[in-house]
């Protein structure tokens, strides 16, 4: 059938087209069929899903979403012909997962390249990761879908011996990954990191560095960057390494879903892109944190280990305390001035509070190099004191290179950094020790303030689990750049309350 | 954040807008958020899902899907103010059905209300769907979920000792309501029946009776036509019935899934909401059919008849012969014909072959009056007889009076009603006994040739599997108003071959 275009200009996230209601009725085009799209104009050729209209269009008009206007370089009042096709092969096999049966290499590749490539609604596609939440991946699956995901993506070549970390996330503050890049790019290894930028922190890794640096480049210039000081910090979502991992996260976030065996898969695909052979998983456990009890977390660690091996990638996994943020800032500024501060900490010893160090972060970072190192010499050794003396003598510097190599100023100092100026104490009620600190609450009152938008935004813990505290003392600053929201983050923390102090209840059961 | 409207004129199917991603990060919006959206022009204030984009809108403006236009009354370039709101509870019960924990009612009842105010977008709707697959509903959620149903559509209070059908379909022709209809309202019964369209099929109830009557009414004329004639056959849809339904099948229908649970919340919410004291449920079985065995008939006939207990629907099942085409003609008007053709039999016996007296659609329907009749009349009785007996005297004149009542001609004779004049025998290649007749692939062939769109399209079956065929005798008749269809039907017949002749060989294991 001959249908005018109408171009709409607004992105769908895959390849769709609008048909009038009767056009549909009349070529027999139903909900799951896909239509083949034929323009005389360039001579292109595409399959896109079809949705439904009664009044949108008239009937002999179709209306042409961003994707499939760039895909055929098609216009305005063009005319396109358009069929019935046959829907994907792959929908038999997502069907096949939701009923539990388990599916082929080639079954999963095909899904992967239907996910890619736009061909399956948002319909279809959560019903992939519903149906793997459900019924989990075996690791054979689990192991396909990596694959399937790195053939379909970018891969980038650093060469031998790469280093990679990973945490599972979950924790405020946390940025162990810039102090570690320094650490073990400063010996000589190869750690080409890409971060993600925050989805319900107050920020991710890519935000925090990007106070300090660019992180958006391509992979060309990220191997340029890595050539020549070892390392990086970059943001994953500027290259396209594992692509279909973009469009599932996508679905399972409404869902508040997120099947072990696709978490396992997004992480492994983007080290298996950029040919990773030592990998240090940090797997953080305790109430408030992602994973709740150390067993679920050997259990995780089994996981990764057991698709590290598969993959050829020396894989070793920390269990690590979750129990409350790691790090005294959190908020991108916050945290950035943490990394110089922790980074240069010999300097900082004896300045006033604005300027602790985050002896915590410190120490969770130098083991966690000391047990990269381990891996990657492949023995035993000192390697705690090693990094310690890294830290000490060659960390701040090899930051100060990546900085430059990433378009920042090596030259900036922690007290150059700017924190909002719109700031508010919030005070202890009455005095004891602290219990415990909620990351989950951390981060809300910290995005209340404005982070990660407002990188200036964010808080300042003053003490840590433990310390005891008198009535009317300083818990955290607040900062922000707008007194609106430092009004709604005080708001947030005084109905919150992040930080318990003394009593031993933990839960109320009614 | 004040945002500038730009209107999109389509439809969404939910209260949709989109957002610029730079004021999404601003606002601190998320996939997994709503937004409030308030007008000062309207003083309204509504509920909606934001899409994200980086190209379609300006930072400060926001597009307006239809639904959303219609219930603010806003229009191009107003201003609406725009803030972050909760997001709907239901989604947590959704996520808790995903993880196999049973439902309350008031959770049940919060999911339905979501659903039919457009809370939830397509991919939500399906975790929810798919969760009642894998783990299917327990029968206390399933009359949840009618009530539900019930409670957020339109009722119609059709009085007391309402009769209801329905089957489960996949039968090809099948058309017994249009027997049953008149049959039952001729005895003083009432029997408002609502059918709906072909999705998959050639032909639905509905198709079929809107070659010889109007079927969109809204609830009052219903009632009326009720009142006049005791019977009625029209499209549910053009009618609020329980509207979260439709948008159910909308998501499942992709999926190729049709939990039991859902199915049986579909019909038996449609049939509480016209208040139905007596129902019976066709359910056909065999290869080919919906339901592969009897044993699977009569596990659903026994959910149904407990869902129909608990709801005080006297509800009875019969599991049928599913095996073959019901009826000589598939297509609307060819249906049509086959039941003026039922209800006046005895004037068409020795007539040629093109008015062939359906004798499977007369007896199924014969047997089913009569079952209806036993649970109304609540005794035995020869009521097979009496069926019988209103067929010869009443129900073709009761016919008329319901034709007339929905706006038909009254007049209307089988010979009148036209059929294609593009037309093709398939013949038998070889000579033996009729051994199967596909229902998938007879429907199949009756779209490829225009139904149900083409009322006057589809296929007359000159065989019924049993009978011995000659070489090159007709089989079936193509019908088309298109050549072009018509080709494309009688390549398709080839290809498919859905009349098995003579061979033992039911399948091929490889």
């Amino acid at each position: 059938m001959k249908l005018k275009s109408k171009i709409l200009h607004i992105e769908a996230g895959n390849f769709v087209v609008v048909i009038n209601e009767e056009d549909a009725k009349e070529m027999g085009i139903c909900l799951i069929d896909r239509v083949e799209i034929y323009s005389d104009n360039c001579k292109n050729k595409l399959n896109a899903i079809p949705n439904f209209t009664k009044i949108y269009l008239n009937k002999g008009e179709i209306g042409i979403y961003e994707e499939v206007r760039q895909r055929l370089n098609i216009q305005e009042g063009d005319m396109a012909d358009v069929s019935l096709s046959s829907r994907p092969v792959s929908l038999e096999y997502i069907r096949k997962k939701i009923d539990g049966i388990n599916l082929g290499d080639e079954e999963i590749k095909a899904i992967v390249r239907d996910i890619v490539n736009g061909n399956l609604s948002s319909v279809e596609l959560a019903g992939f990761v519903i149906a793997t939440y459900v019924h989990e991946m075996t690791s054979g699956e689990t192991i396909s879908l990596i694959n399937a995901m790195v053939e379909t993506g970018q891969s980038i070549d650093f060469g031998e011996n790469v280093v990679d970390k990973h945490s599972i996330g979950g924790i405020a503050g946390n940025r162990t990954t810039m102090l570690l890049v320094p650490l073990i790019a400063s010996a000589n290894l190869k750690i080409p990191k890409t971060s993600s930028r925050a989805i319900t922190s107050a920020s991710g890794t890519a935000d925090t560095m990007e106070v300090l640096a660019k992180v958006e480049f391509d992979a060309e210039k990220i191997k340029e960057i890595v050539e020549k000081t070892n390392g990086c910090m970059v943001w994953g979502g500027a290259i396209n390494l594992a692509p279909a991992d973009d469009k599932i996260i996508k679905v399972e976030y409404p869902l508040s879903i997120d099947p072990d065996s696709q978490m396992l898969a997004s992480v492994m695909a983007k080290k298996k892109s950029v040919n990773a052979k030592y990998l240090l998983v940090d797997i953080p456990v305790g109430r408030g944190a992602k994973i709740s009890n150390t067993e679920k977390g050997k259990k995780l660690a089994s996981e990764f280990i057991n698709i590290g091996t598969k993959l050829g990638i020396n894989t070793r996994c920390l269990i690590t305390d979750g129990y409350s943020p790691v790090g005294n800032g959190i908020g991108p500024a916050l945290e950035a001035r943490d990394v110089l501060i922790a980074l240069d900490y010999e300097n900082f010893k004896n300045k006033n509070e604005n300027f602790k160090i985050p002896y915590d972060l410190i120490n969770k970072s130098l083991d966690m190099a000391a047990n990269i190192f381990e891996m990657a010499y492949n023995k035993k050794g000192e390697y705690r004191k090693t990094a310690g003396e890294i830290l000490k003598t060659k960390a701040l510097k090899k930051m100060r290179e990546i900085i430059e190599a990433q378009e920042g100023n090596p030259e900036i100092k922690a007290e150059d950094i700017e924190i909002g100026e719109k700031f508010c104490d919030i005070k202890a009620e009455y005095k004891g020790k602290v219990k415990f600190i909620s990351n989950w609450k951390i981060s809300q009152i910290a995005r209340a303030a404005g982070a990660p938008y407002d990188k200036k935004a964010g808080l300042y813990l003053k003490i840590s689990a433990g310390d005891f505290v008198r009535s009317n003392e300083s818990l955290f600053t607040l900062y922000s750049s707008s007194a609106h929201k430092l009004q709604h983050a005080i708001e947030l923390a005084e109905r919150l309350n992040p930080v318990e102090i003394g009593g031993a209840i933990i839960e109320k059961i009614e």
